[in-house]
């Protein structure tokens, strides 16, 4: 990036998560005193982060500049882009400005986390332009896998930011209109300051394919497979593919089940706002389904990642409450599994095909993002001065770049912005200035934070190989052994009271109290480390494992 | 499968491992008084299965019948066919039949559990048939993504069996020479009873690609990168892709460093017997990498599923003692992932780019297992009277029935087997008529099977909400509280003695002891029944977890 000298006042553009942590998108721009924060996301927890339900970003530095806070614009409806806001708003309470569909699904949301009453929302439609503080943000029309989204320009005195929120080019969208390019080409014409593009594809050459085609294909499974039930998984909030599996439903005269919570509760909100055309007659009850016969029948399900908890698992697994797998049955992904979920798609996939169903899984699914011509579509439409690749991993983002300097950007003004980094940007140049604090909190349970790297390393060593407790009740002031030691494990080797490596343990351990009351060690800490030094070197050159070693020593009153 | 009753002796066909559990593969053939069983693999943990390092399979039924088993015979090196072999020939020292590769890399797992002067091994080559008992067994040359490996035609006086082990046809190979269709076609014409045929690719139409396509993309690749170092990471035991790599430094003037401990090892071994044709002064240590510009250098790694151990991870990591990307490095991974490792391969994409390096993740790689149109030239070559599809997933070798049934192979003879299913056949009838036990014995460490299914579950609870004792020490005879109670936790959430949770939850501890006293208690399960219900109820309630909970009652003698 540019080293020369930036005047004027800058534009900062801080990303609060996102980068490091895929999924949970949250940036503020700030300017004066003003901040917007486009989108607030949460991201699924990783691997390695035991017993962890979700991850939400560490908002410390809105918190410390709360009274700049404008207000939250969300770009649409997906979880990595709106989920974290009921923890958010709970602890900066602001207005939210988003589309029809978007504001159904926060509410829902809100609901849940009984904020309803609390929070400010504002519906807004593509084309609107709202002033807030500093900033005048407009609401520009795109494509998506889900209905309604839009990209964003961000108009301060330092000039304008044309963010795109995820997004493709879709010239045949199934609901609503193609993504509004005449815009961005007026906003190139009158000059863009930084294009904020979405880089998930960018690896991918060639063109995102319409949504359209989906519905083809599906039509001509539903041809293929006519005498068979035919049960469809995709994503809930894909409201124009759940259209399309009805209208493809509709046209073979079967009956349609919505099935999974999500898919029931996200389609009936679309529905109610007019974004599904249910036909009339299509959609039934599931405890209707027993009056048709089974060809003429379509169920529509949550579960194409293989969610342990989702309908389809539960259907094929056998304990769903009314619905399961029978021989000849069709059953279609239309998805693909997101990357880290492939395992759990294999698994459900060898499960259905062992109860009999005729499993179909490929060619029943686009992408909702940009490939690579898109994105050289906008840049050549918004012509930015600067070029700041947003939206997925490291290489994607690298990936968007070569693409900038193919496109004639230099070099300088790419930008690889990284969480936390503060950008201070105008016309005359961009550098990065600041960092401040950005992170990922976790939520366990009812629990907000509560969970942090010591418990969960905690938590990894206990998983690793259990937990190996030496118990024992010392009189205190002698410091003698009044009860125990006891060994007790948990997660650690089944071992009974009367196996050999009980009785090593037992020595080991004895061995150790010898030890401490020779050298009449009476400090509980030194105790504490001399038999957890014992019993792991034990452990270790017995069985090459490191469980956690927990001496734990009660006292009494001298007798 | 036939009904009709089967008349004259059956051969019966035992898999012992490898359908439901991935890569455990192992299979009994039993004929009269004699066993001979084929492959000995290991697989990998599930991501449940916490703390476990490999998964072998139950024997139980060889070690029942040990008096019938012949012989061990080994298709190829892979650790899925091997692995198992030291764990479960120091239960069963039988003698091993296996190609010279193949017996070096047994040679060198032998070594590591000193088992290299108990076990007979015997180097057979392809074409060699041996008597086993009431067995005689072929060795039939096959290409595969590692050499030497072979198909085996298995004879009793029910019939010739057919198994490819894993396979591609490969007409053009790196080492040796192409599969030996023409003796499947042979044996075809003689009469086949059942085909095992590897189903890996089953769902991929069309044929596998050619080792040599390989040599060709990455010597294209190396001229694209003249300038810069080059870093490419496959899979060690893939003698021939390494020899490809070699060949093309060689051919671009550079020299080759072997890095990674499995790399180093079964390139060694293979160099020894030839396998391996390192060039004059191609091959340098590392030490001596540091006397080359860059540009002249390769680095060949292991790593490239992602593993957090491996060489090119602690690189990309810069934890390696020796090696670290720079900027202007090229890394090809000459990989596919293998399913479940998308996220780690990912992962350690993006740290490469991130310190700098060009990593090129596509087309230098192909599979080792054959397509459809293979599969279909084995079934046309070897016309067997009986499909039993093998080697995938259950939904791969669905696809292979498909195929079978395609080729007019009727319904009633494609025979899907399951772990532990005994087939009896012959020429007559083919029909399950028994089960015995399998299942899969988990290696933590140094033990073998002390990790079972409860110590899993423990494992599976301490991760996902940690461990909560309340301890406390009894006075004999009255159960006085004469120490404690108290509370420690691990792994559950982070608190300080002084937080209100933990007050909490000492409150409610002491209610349960007021409630245990006043009933007058004395029984310690049933008292550590109302301590753990008490709690878990109140850590449920107030935040939705479920941690282990576990009372440690101590006892005193009385004053």
């Amino acid at each position: 990036m540019a080293r020369r000298k930036s005047g004027g006042k800058a534009l900062k553009i801080i990303p609060l998560g996102g980068l490091e942590q895929i999924g949970m998108n949250i940036t503020a721009f700030e300017y004066g005193n003003s901040i917007v924060v486009v989108d607030c996301g949460l991201s699924f927890p990783e691997d390695n982060m035991l017993g962890i339900d979700l991850v939400i970003p560490d908002i410390t530095y809105l918190q410390d500049n709360a009274d700049k806070v404008e207000a939250i614009v969300i770009t649409h409806g997906h979880e990595d882009h709106i989920g974290a806001l009921p923890y958010v708003l709970k602890e900066l309470n602001v207005p939210v400005y988003a589309t029809r569909l978007t504001t159904a699904l926060i509410e829902g949301k809100l609901k849940e986390h009984g904020l309803l009453d609390v929070v400010s929302r504002n519906v807004v439609s593509a084309g609107d332009i709202i002033t807030l503080g500093a900033f005048k943000v407009e609401f520009i029309r795109t494509n998506h896998s889900i209905a309604d989204a839009c990209a964003l320009a961000i108009t301060s005195p330092a000039g304008t930011v044309v963010h795109t929120g995820d997004f493709k080019v879709d010239y045949t969208p199934v609901f609503g209109d193609a993504i509004d390019l005449q815009r961005f080409a007026e906003l190139g014409r009158k000059g863009v300051l930084a294009l904020m593009c979405d880089s998930t594809n960018a690896e991918r050459p060639g063109f995102t394919n319409s949504e359209k085609t989906v519905g083809k294909k599906i039509d001509a499974l539903f041809s293929e497979h006519e005498d068979s039930r035919i049960i469809v998984s995709t994503f809930a909030s894909n409201v124009d593919r759940v259209q399309q599996i009805i209208d493809a439903a509709y046209r073979h005269g079967r009956k349609v089940v919505l099935e999974g919570r999500s898919m029931v509760n996200i389609i009936q909100a679309a529905a109610e706002l007019g974004y599904i055309d249910a036909h009339e007659n299509t959609l039934i009850d599931i405890e209707d389904l027993k009056n048709y016969p089974d060809k003429k029948t379509v169920i529509i399900t949550t579960g194409s990642q293989g969610e342990t908890m989702a309908a389809l698992n539960r259907i094929a697994n056998s304990t769903h409450k009314i619905l399961q797998i029978k021989p000849g049955d069709t059953v279609i992904f239309s998805s693909n599994p997101i990357p880290g979920n492939e395992k759990a798609v294999a698994r459900l996939i060898n499960e259905l095909s062992m109860k009999g169903a005729d499993v179909i899984f490929q060619d029943a699914h686009v992408s909702g993002h940009a490939c690579q011509e898109e994105i050289k579509l906008i840049y050549t439409l918004v012509k930015p001065k600067y070029a700041i690749p947003v939206h997925g991993e490291y290489r994607h983002l690298k990936a968007q770049a070569g693409i900038a300097r193919e496109l004639g950007i230099p070099k300088e003004n790419i930008i690889m912005m990284a969480a936390g980094k503060v950008l201070s940007i105008n016309k005359n140049g961009a550098r990065i200035t600041d960092e401040v604090q950005t992170g990922a909190v976790f939520v366990d349970g009812l629990g907000v934070g509560d969970v942090g790297n010591v418990v969960i390393r905690d938590r990894q060593q206990l998983a690793e190989d259990g937990i190996l407790m030496a118990v024992m009740t010392l009189e205190r002031g002698t410091n003698m052994v009044v009860s125990g030691p006891d060994i007790v494990t948990r997660g650690f080797i089944y071992v009974k009271e009367s196996d050999e490596v009980m009785d090593e343990m037992r020595e080991v351990l004895n061995n150790a109290m010898d030890k401490i009351h020779e050298k009449n060690i009476m400090d509980w800490g030194k105790m504490r480390n001399i038999i957890k030094d014992a019993l792991s070197g034990y452990v270790w050159k017995k069985m090459k494992r490191r469980p956690m070693i927990m001496p734990i020593i009660m006292e009494t009153d001298q007798e």
